[in-house]
């Protein structure tokens, strides 16, 4: 299974955003939704074999995670609005979660009251951890397991506490190039390596 | 330079469409802003080397050609809102252009009258021109000039006519493997190769 974590710190995690201004009321809600739509949508399909989880810090009640599971997802649209609509949706109804407590509020679309660093240790269970820097290893000569998870920050970065927080985790730092992509775009990208190799 | 013309059967060429409906009102326009995003933007920056020409054959005045040459353009935002709301402007103001006519809008944005055809013709005179399908020959083994211009279809896919017509000018065809991927998704493929050669 392929895995994203992406961490938007300052997305809202209160369903009190207008879909009309995503970048700016929605705490940069338009990057969390690129993100979303090219991990899922391919041509004609959706990846089922894909889950993406955005954890969202922003306010009024932060941490969140609005998680998309490919393998279940019904009705959702590609396009930023569409998918923006649905985290909405999520939100308001994960509004009284309480603390590790998840619920999913509709086909293939998960709420949860969890910090990032405890998602990570989940998953550092069962998945190879992935981080990305252009200082890593070259993703075209990395040996990817069978089950891939990478974590991704957004236009702001990972905060080096939680850098250090990562180094116990992750299996291996890999690298796209001498660009620094746009999280959205790193997705692409190491989607099309996997595919290539079958993954 | 790297070009890319996007080619947009449905996508509206007058700008009577809503900012609230890209995929229903637009034609698709979303499919076209999620394109012009992935060709132009890099986290903290905008590619300068790069230019898109959306070419729209949707109702009520097609053809029309919106391009974004990222070298010269200013106060343009990732997300698809905004990219269409600049689209918009573009159509309001070529909404009289006589074929062959062109203006800049904006910096760094154009509309001109003009069709798909006319447009690859001329581009064929200075460009490598490339035609993406999973039959091509494979990306990563492909030799790129310095100046190349991709040839890309939205989620209708290139009319058989057309295929034809591409044939007598198209360099190349190219594959970025089994999948067959989006448009948009496509542009981030093809930058990450010619980032890694520095092309």
């Amino acid at each position: 299974m392929r895995e994203f974590i992406l961490r938007a710190l300052k997305a809202k995690t209160s369903p009190e955003f207008s879909l009309n201004d995503l970048p700016g009321t929605g705490g940069r809600m338009d990057l969390v939704c690129r993100s979303i739509s090219n991990a899922l949508f391919i041509a004609g399909d959706m990846r089922r074999d894909t889950v993406i989880h955005a954890v969202l810090e922003g306010p009024k009640f932060p941490p969140k995670i609005v998680s998309f599971y490919g393998e279940r997802l019904k009705s959702v649209a590609p396009d930023e609005r569409n998918i923006a609509s649905h985290i909405q949706k999520a939100l308001e109804s994960g509004i009284d979660l309480k603390l590790r407590e998840e619920k999913e509020v509709s086909p293939g679309i998960k709420v949860a009251k969890k910090s990032f660093e405890e998602l990570v240790k989940e998953k550092s269970k069962t998945s190879q951890l992935i981080y990305l820097n252009p200082k890593g290893k070259d993703i075209r000569e990395f040996k990817f397991n069978k089950d891939v998870c990478f974590i991704l920050s957004d236009h702001i970065g990972m905060p080096r506490q939680s850098e250090k927080f990562l180094k116990k985790f992750i299996s291996k730092v890999i690298s796209l190039g001498q660009i620094t992509y746009l999280a959205s775009h790193v997705i692409v990208i190491v989607h099309n390596e996997l595919d290539r190799r079958r993954i």
